[in-house]
């Protein structure tokens, strides 16, 4: 790291986005100060960094607020840009390529699964959400056979953008994966992605920014009660 | 413009994101051709172009499909770094702060009016698309006043990527002015915006890339009165 340079990261644990800036911090090779923020009651420093969107992740670099994760892996890779691999490409048509895919990770991975079973009313929008995890799963597959030629990462031989983007995710889609009974990364239908994950999560820069399982589980369903009583209690008005 | 470069735009006059790749390469004064798509019956090449949102724009540089209107203009600017002006800071910490207020002009304007518009079914409903719309005003007004320093642009003296997003709203933006009756960048509220509408307007690879208001304004009610046809057939099954 740097001289001098200190790194801040506002953070909430269960929270991928936050993951997704522990990945890169982590695969760089940074060292940062990891702040839990109490999202019932957030600290001024969160509120005054973040005025907008009073959200977190915030990374503070040496006083300086940046906001939004995607946003923060570009900037992570550019302000260190000598340090650590590269998370972006240097080709500017493949760096189009990843921002590409790890747009459509968020757009189609990230919010589809969890969210639908945490908002779903029947039982079909349920299915409806799994299955439309699924498509974008198989779309996601077939990036990765052209991205890495069938071994390695997104990002080639070395981890990057998309390869963050998605691998932030795996925790929750773990855990999706126990709550729902259902293989999301089925190593038949998506062998490259099953093998992918395997890769992804054995490594220490991972294993050190995903959170357990088992939490991630804990944590899911106290959600999907807390919306169930509010949507019972919304009804009984 | 480099010599041998082949540049195609797939696009569709009313969008606003086809509106935006136009500034962008208008700005960097790169010659392309424009082939307007029938997105009622797309082309092979946008389908092959972009197998996975089979949506315009799609930027066609020497045969490679590049999509997504945000990730083509940093393309642009990546790819035509010695061509005319930047169009993104070259410092990492500005670069964050101008992906940010792209967002934020994504998130918060693009939809809002006009869509809430179109979808809203009272006028309940309308006013709070309206009214959050200039709550994303007035927090854009403030950025303005940051990046420019009151006066130029979001991009400081020269025009950039913020300013290209915004700005590849102004027709739908005075569009609804004309349909609502409601003027959105107000000149006594956020007088810095309204300053910066006119000059921006004002520039020739504006006026060049953005569509005549009195066609978006029909194209707005024709989307209307089919939006309105089609909500009340639904009511009617």
């Amino acid at each position: 790291m740097a001289g001098g340079d200190d790194l801040k990261l506002l953070g909430a644990w269960a929270s991928p986005f936050v993951t997704r800036v522990k990945l890169a911090l982590n695969f760089k090779g940074l060292s940062f100060e990891d702040v839990e923020e109490d999202l019932s009651n957030k600290s001024e420093l969160l509120l005054s960094s973040n005025p907008v969107h009073k959200k977190v992740p915030v990374l503070v670099h040496n006083g300086k607020p940046i906001c939004e994760s995607v946003i923060i892996v570009q900037y992570i890779d550019e302000a260190f840009a000598g340090i650590g691999p590269a998370l972006l490409p240097s080709d500017p048509y493949e760096r189009a390529i990843a921002r590409f895919w790890a747009a459509y990770v968020d757009d189609k991975v990230l919010v589809a699964p969890w969210v639908q079973s945490l908002r779903a009313k029947t039982e079909e929008e349920k299915s409806e959400g799994l299955k439309q995890t699924f498509a974008a799963v198989e779309t996601l597959e077939g990036a990765l056979r052209e991205c890495s030629k069938g071994e390695g990462y997104f990002g080639g031989e070395t981890v990057g953008l998309v390869d963050i983007s998605l691998g932030s995710l795996l925790s929750w889609l773990n855990a999706t994966e126990v709550i729902s009974g259902t293989k999301i990364f089925d190593p038949v239908k998506t062998p490259l992605l099953a093998a992918w994950m395997e890769r992804f999560s054995k490594l220490d820069a991972a294993k050190a920014a995903l959170p357990e399982v088992d939490r991630v589980v804990e944590f899911a369903k106290k959600r999907q009660a807390q919306a169930a009583a509010a949507a019972a209690a919304s009804e009984t008005k």
